[in-house]
């Protein structure tokens, strides 16, 4: 096991990108991906907002200032990660706009009516439950397999939560697709946009953004690609334009 | 109405891509699309094969000496079209290895036994029935849009037709991406690959290539995509490459 002490060494204030926020994070640990940085260039929120399975925070402050925004919730269930997110809500001094939820987000119908909010994000675990080997240190397992969450739990809180045509964006792997699109459909989240990332032209995709819209018409439509890197390289103009 | 009169003068006979064989074509109305060509060089054949709506049985053609094939079966509702492939068949002199059906798919399980196909294929029409305006030549609208047989149809027929870890192959459109993966989970065909073709780089699929397994596990691959034009408007090698 790796990093299971918190402390302060490991401990990194960084910029937001795209922001003048901070965020606190945990070397090799609890520190965000790129897939939270596009996902939260891809989003589009507005008045009640909630990100399942927040980590350190880094989709509500990417999205604080983006749209007219009552609120945003951020639920997380690993201690140590939760922590971290509510230091960073307070460094920023965005208590006011920014409530960390530290519980599992199964539990989330216990504590609001239903279908209330505008939008739902997540960055979701991304393996399958069962599908590998799982690491031994259970808060870098929890982050990346669906221990606590399953993609059925998460579509099913957001059919819970949101408000008809309240809008949900996922940041997922394509290996995932089928599985993502049947259970949005069966949650009533029906998909609407697709972008997938390319780490370079002509390659496939690595990642897929997802808009769906609940209880939405069957109309899917994609975006042009998101490509990472130049021939050469290089970053694109695109990927210097979000992280700005 | 236009071409309602099978007329001499509407009759091509043209060189089928990749191959010495000879297809009948009518004019401007039953003729391949770039999307049956794309369809038949991703599909890998073998055994038993089925082709959904061949139309004027573009697929069986290229298909035949692609892989060690028992039989290719090509299913047609349309009596005009059916005729044609007929006469294509003829005319290469393939009537032992290929054989065209005029009739209704739906009632390809009266025809044969269950479960003994090794791969299926399908270019089905690709318009939502009711999802747009129907075409007044009857015809071609049948080619177009969901008359004669939903992607329900096609999948249900497939299931019943394929052996356990039998193939299918599968040409549409990316707006109906969560209609096929729902329904092809939904009726056992688990799908494996997916090959986006792009009209050029960094733009936005214009059709999807997916493969499916009878009984398959979950899990999903894609190919990277298939990019028809180069920046100057030119074919990509790949394009030269399928055409020959």
């Amino acid at each position: 096991m790796r990093y299971t002490i918190l402390s302060k060494e490991n401990i990194h204030i960084d910029i937001v990108p795209g922001t003048n926020y901070k965020i606190k994070q945990l070397k090799d640990k609890f520190s965000y991906g790129t897939d939270a940085i596009f996902l939260s260039d891809f989003a589009k929120p507005k008045g009640l907002v909630m990100d399942l399975g927040t980590g350190t925070g880094i989709i509500p402050l990417r999205l604080i200032d983006k749209g007219k925004i009552d609120m945003i919730y951020g639920v997380e269930i690993q201690t140590q990660v939760a922590e971290l997110a509510k230091e960073s809500i307070e460094l920023n001094k965005l208590e006011n706009k920014i409530k960390i939820l530290h519980m599992d987000l199964r539990d989330l119908q216990k504590y609001f009516p239903k279908h209330t909010f505008d939008v739902v994000t997540s960055n979701p675990p991304y393996m399958k439950e069962g599908g590998a080997i799982v690491n031994s240190d259970e808060n870098f397992a929890i982050s990346r397999h669906e221990i606590k969450c399953t993609l059925e739990d998460i579509l099913n809180i957001t059919n819970y939560l949101l408000k008809p045509l309240g809008k949900f964006y996922l940041v997922h792997r394509p290996d995932r697709l089928v599985d993502i699109l049947y259970t949005m459909r069966k949650y009533e989240i029906e998909p609407k946009y697709i972008k997938f990332v390319q780490p370079k032209i002509e390659k496939k995709p690595n990642l897929i953004l997802i808009e769906g819209l609940k209880n939405g018409k069957k109309d899917l439509k994609f975006y042009d690609p998101l490509i990472v890197y130049n021939e050469d390289g290089t970053y694109t103009d695109e990927i210097y334009r979000i992280y700005k």
